[in-house]
């Protein structure tokens, strides 16, 4: 149920991840090996921080990434110091492109693996606790979508790590209430241009697999042959759904469970996700 | 804002409407002469009850319907005794295939010309209105569909007229209370398969042109040489946004303001149309 | 690089195959058992010979096969004596609608699971050995529909097999005179709307799988308690690239090597299958 | 049949000319009012040399112009100082990626507006004369990509203008032969990154239209309080089917009948143009 990647550093072009790797998300698009399911082909998307500053850029697509007839040029044009690129593999919501991660809101990225259990069921009451004032941008009809514009209504803009522990608490909440036993599993990938937070969490505490490239001096020291490696610079981290190839150890670490990343200039921070209770007085009629 | 074409009678292949017409709504597509835009290339649907009865049936597609490479053979494929086609041309909702027309609950289809004004300042009070045990079906984000399912919500199962009253009296008294002048504009087709309700309406008073076939004896009289009107039988009728021909007078009768027609077997009826306030009880928080 | 299924006998609604079989063409369109790539997401093909008679008919899609969100109510639409549908997997061309099988020339219908060896190198020549009166009906790139406008060129409306023995015999000659050693490998499934031609080969001489269900009377017997087989009449024949279920033994028959079958009304039949050297004489005024 | 627009000059967002002007590509794209067809919905492309230089790149798209999601964003990113930019109204051959312009062959990039007349006719011939080595480029079915690649054989790399004097008289040669009065009409833009050639002509004498933007500081005089306009450098040049606004006069010159412009650094040149048979020994070995 999706993949995706993420990239904080220096600008780089979009195809060094894309194209010029062993294990890209091109090839998961048809191989995923660690996933829920092998084909990710129900569209794709990319969202990018422009190298000059200014809102994020998207640019999203009906077709499997691996066919898609526009995105190597797209790839190579476009250098960016942080961006996030996602494949779906639907849990049953339509092939289009609003329903293509990664969904924006102002300055802010969102993308999601996973999936909210027996969304159908939960679907109107977490509608309703979305902000009115937020509704409107709400284009397509997914689980992930949901979830980012209850993260939004939670104080996402504010308070990041903080509002998705109450967006992902109240998803448990209603979930719950329905005799929904695992509400939900997810890992996510959501930035402001800033940071970016990688969270992995679930119900059930088994997640999806998220790994984080490790620290730029550790991998030049391992691999001192592997050119593409000598330009790594100790900002430079990529966040994977799978690794990009699993032929070099020591370059990939497993991200715990229950656990958020901030990758940010300087030393980036590791810290439990606990999600928590979160009121309905955020939400809902009053607004 | 959209075309559409409906039609019932005795069983007759897709393609006699859509492409042996001369004023067809292919031609329409691209050169609509009484609708608002001329251009109607946002994708289009058909939908169809089948010969030997049973749930409608679609066909969407993201394509303008004067370029899509499937429509011909499909057209020629399809026979059917009750059917409604429709062109978009978007508002500002996206062109995917969730938002095109005809929407469909159990056996009913729904098409839509027209507007909700201001959509976008009312689209979330709307939607809550929307029976909670419905709201699972709306996969899209059009004015076009929301209003659809408030006629289910208001009862459109059981008293189809009453409850599209009801729909567009509660989008009104909505629209009115967020200072919004005329709040909505429309010609609808309507079908449980079993009758064809045509509805011509709008609050400014001014709808969109909506035109019925006349009577098939008086239209044979009054072309005993034209072979295709010879097997016309009393039964059929045609009910279009724009006449399929504009050189054959006595041909197209045009459907009254604020008028509903009735399309049945036996005698057609004709009711005036007039929307009701109608309570939120209907609706709303406590579902 | 692609599977199909075609159907020859009473009229039948697609979907029986394409829904509602264990390992349908959908299921193998995400997870491909015998095939050289476990994903056929390259958009896909339906045609259809109309069970009233006349031209055959088709649909199409960009999409893959599993995703396509009017597929459903197409097939359970469309009823047809004798039909072929096609998924594809790209071996470099692009996914567009003109490259999906089957391709259509007047009453016939062609699909075709495998590859012309080194295409690009000879794909010219084999272009200009077609009938110029034919050429203007080659509307897309692939080595597939080259390949049926050969087998037109060499005869096919009027000795089909010897046609396609003179095409895949002059498609080898040009490989090999290009140094290529296994200039094909396909299953061909071809129609003209009164037989069904499946063939087997490959230069290698080990060719793509093809199988062809049994006789209706033994699989009657095998299965007695199978309703649907008991509707199975002596002259309906389902021709596979891949078993639709795994778990009937006796219900499935692989074609063998360099082998065509004929299925028709009455007995079929099943002979070897040899290219033959043919003259460019074949192909036209020019040459 | 289409409409393009090229920029030649300092870096500019392709933004800037696509949605920042009052009669953009987008807007003809619904509403040309030059132009044969006033709707160009069938697809669009645009190719642009990357500011730091290296091959051409292209996105393209099956969709029209003025719904395409991804379009705003790509507009915004790419900035360039050599582009171009087409919509498409088709002649008849499917609406596809491959069909879309410009067509691309090492650093050169081609657009068309016109049409080769009765291309169904003359097409295998023209093909045939296009250089071996070349043919393996064409991907698509369009008179447009025939002729680009017709020009390409007939020297674009090492004469430009000659080129396609010889692949314009080449096609006329054929066309008359075939009892084609007109056989070509035709704007076409090319670019190799260094130079932009703008070319009108037709067999007619009567060519669709082609404007270039005056000199900028003539511009500037005319209009001192135009912000946009004091941006201007004297090397910065547009070319377009139709003025992209059409109340400033003085800034839009139409380019004569039977002419090619030359812009490059330093001083722009006009020429003639003038179609020149052409020996079929310049097509390649076999012939």
């Amino acid at each position: 149920m999706c993949r995706w990647n993420a990239y904080f550093g220096q600008p780089l072009a979009i195809e060094e991840l894309l194209f010029k790797t062993k294990h890209s998300l091109i090839d998961q698009s048809l191989h995923s090996t660690r996933g829920v399911e092998t084909t990710n082909g129900d569209g794709f998307g990319i969202g990018w921080y422009p190298a000059d500053g200014g809102a994020p850029r998207r640019y999203r697509s009906l077709n499997p990434m691996w066919s898609d007839q526009n995105l190597q040029d797209l790839a190579a044009e476009i250098r960016s110091p942080l961006f996030l690129a996602h494949i779906r593999a639907t849990t049953g919501t339509p092939v289009q492109q609003v329903n293509s991660h990664p969904f924006k809101h102002g300055k802010w990225l969102f993308v999601h693996n996973g999936v909210i259990t027996d969304f159908h069921t939960t679907r109107r009451e977490l509608l309703l606790a979305v902000d009115p004032t937020l509704f409107e941008g709400i284009h397509g009809s997914t689980d992930s979508e949901t979830l980012f514009y209850l993260a939004l209504t939670f104080g996402l803009e504010t308070d990041p790590l903080g509002a998705v522990e109450r967006a992902v608490g109240f998803v448990e909440q209603v979930g719950h209430a329905h005799g929904i036993e695992h509400p939900i599993q997810m890992t996510l990938g959501i930035s402001d241009g800033e940071r970016l937070y990688a969270i992995r969490y679930s119900s059930l505490g088994q997640s999806r697999t998220l790994y984080v490239s490790c620290d730029a001096a550790a991998v030049r020291a391992l691999y001192p042959d592997n050119a593409r490696f000598q330009h790594l610079t100790d900002e430079d981290r990529i966040v994977v759904s799978e690794p990009l190839n699993e032929d070099l150890p020591g370059v990939w670490q497993e991200v715990p469970e229950a656990t958020a990343l901030i990758i940010q200039p300087g030393a980036d921070e590791q810290v439990p996700f606990s999600p928590v209770a979160a009121s309905l007085a955020h939400a809902g009629p009053s607004h």
